[in-house]
């Protein structure tokens, strides 16, 4: 929990140049946030823009939709539990759920690079066919461009989204509260190993799966139970611990977390240790943590413990009424730390 | 006329290895109708992505909404007219009119190289900003992600958007109907050649410029005086050929053009006979065809040239009763020719 991966705080952001584009823009951290609130948040000032949440809101005469986008880059294109397709309706299809809608309908946007085997775009293509059945979505639009060799990487793909709302709460980074609790939808770090272990070829005793899946279906179960869920976030890019940062820095209000409450499998602790990285700060693809009311704290947990998508699912820690915006982490000696955004990202590439 | 940039049509298609994407797989023409047909609508079967429209029609309650999508990989990412950000803008913005649907939101996926120019980033999200606020739609979610060097070029954006139908109006190619005039909202092939000018370093004996805008206004001065539209379709790559192609196609019925009645500006002209290409091919990003009742057509001519999107509008053709799903072009001679798609496209990486 100490960012042993990334430079001490006080030490200078790692800019060589800042007239240039770093990977460490791209990587859920630092110097992502500057760069989306510098240049494009100011840039582009709009009301929905600036709420910071997974996706937009947006009324519609008596309904509410929720809009999102993503672009994937993964590297490799195909790892342990997925491939880039998997990741392109799930990662869109959580962001949906995220704003508590229920995901509906998916654009595709395909960048190819001359030269990519068929074979593996039919792959994605099945991947990507799977996925939305299973997510109950329709990819109902879609593009496809090619670049020159050496211009692209395989195939990057873009996936925007619209959900439905349909329940009146207001739910996003603003509207937690002072002794919520925080409920994790199980063990973290899965992902970002796994494509990483399959990137450096790397051998783990057994076999670390992405957790790539979509969690609409036990988000919609927790809605359809009246839980009063103030705020939902998957923990993709920058991992649990960059979320709860944002979460706390945007709402103005300390969180506290206790580190044995957060599951991490042996395994990827195992791998962590051995790539110096913080398990904490590592992508997912399939959990979410949710911002509940304390008296529906253990009504949630059951409900995500019965679901297919959260039987490692655990109540992790706490809103409180400190109003400084922090995340402070309770380890298993008992001592205190405030969690930070990295600069960059420990994994580039890892979504 | 006689697809000079092309193969002859008994030619075989050039594929050298079947089992790759090639450059022409992005081109729309041939191949990339074969891609999206036989990888794409196939294996992600469902009936809204079937209808090939610019975008997907989606029923929400009472309400209608277009929800469309494009990749933008042009190179170069500055041009005479226009950039890659106002291309990103205008031409969701106008996939969206040509549903015949009022834009209204846009999602924003960068795809940044590591390396790339902070400067030429903001002179990019700054033409976002203005094509935005010209075509009165908001970016209201956004991505980011930043590939090595040598995995992009610069920046890669997609947009998706979408926007409100406020007419009971079906608009598509299947709609179209014998007797129908085909009207052009202006003179073809600029986009194209002032990109490919800049790319190769040409100098024409004046500045060619993209006709790349927003033609959401005029496309809505048509719907709301009532004018009988029974397709609309946005002239980008492949051209003006292209489209009418695909739209006979589609509505299994004949299209007669009339060459001397599509403007084309003479330097542009000549410098498609400079290049070998031919300007029905050539890639727009500012003009839209308009299928409407014969009876309208006059009408609809009229509120076209009083738009300040279309003052060159044009009658260029006619929908026939003919079942052959054929378009006839009338030379300035005299003579019938058919028209076809090209194979890839004259000009890659063009939007």
């Amino acid at each position: 929990m100490d960012n042993k991966s990334d430079l001490p705080s006080d030490c200078p952001l790692p800019i060589a140049d800042a007239s240039q584009v770093l990977l460490a823009h791209g990587g859920g951290g630092k110097l992502m946030h500057q760069l989306i609130e510098t240049e494009f948040i100011s840039a582009l000032d709009n009301p929905l823009l600036g709420t910071r949440h997974d996706g937009a809101i947006i009324s519609l005469g008596s309904h509410r939709i929720a809009f999102t986008t993503d672009s994937y880059v993964v590297r490799p294109l195909f790892f342990p539990g997925g491939d880039i397709g998997t990741l392109a309706v799930n990662g869109t299809v959580n962001d949906l759920a995220m704003c508590a809608a229920r995901p509906r309908f998916l654009s595709l946007g395909l960048v190819l690079e001359e030269g990519f085997s068929m074979d593996s775009l039919r792959r994605i293509t099945r991947s990507i066919q799977q996925a939305s059945s299973s997510a109950g979505v329709q990819v109902v639009t879609g593009d496809t461009k090619v670049v020159e060799r050496g211009k692209g990487d395989g195939v990057y793909i873009n996936t925007a989204g619209i959900g439905m709302i349909e329940t009146a709460l207001n739910v996003g980074p603003r509207f937690i509260r002072p002794g919520d609790a925080i409920l994790l939808s199980g063990d973290v770090g899965r992902h970002g190993i796994a494509v990483m272990a399959q990137r450096e070829g790397l051998e783990f005793e057994s076999h670390i799966q992405s957790d790539c899946a979509a969690v609409s279906g036990v988000v919609m179960r927790l809605i359809d139970a009246g839980i009063e869920v103030h705020c939902l976030r998957d923990l993709t890019r920058g991992g649990l611990a960059s979320a709860m940062v944002e979460i706390a820095e945007t709402a103005g209000l300390q969180i506290n977390l206790v580190e044995s409450c957060i599951p991490v499998h042996d395994e990827v602790h195992g791998a962590c240790e051995m790539l110096g990285l913080d398990p904490l700060y590592v992508a997912n693809e399939g959990r979410f943590a949710a911002f509940v009311a304390e008296r529906d704290a253990d009504r949630a947990l059951s409900l995500m413990r019965a679901a297919p998508e959260g039987p490692g699912s655990a109540v992790i820690g706490k809103v409180t009424a400190e109003t400084n915006g922090q995340v402070i982490l309770k380890s298993r000696i008992g001592t205190e730390r405030i969690i930070q955004l990295l600069s960059g990202e420990q994994l580039p590439r890892i979504c």
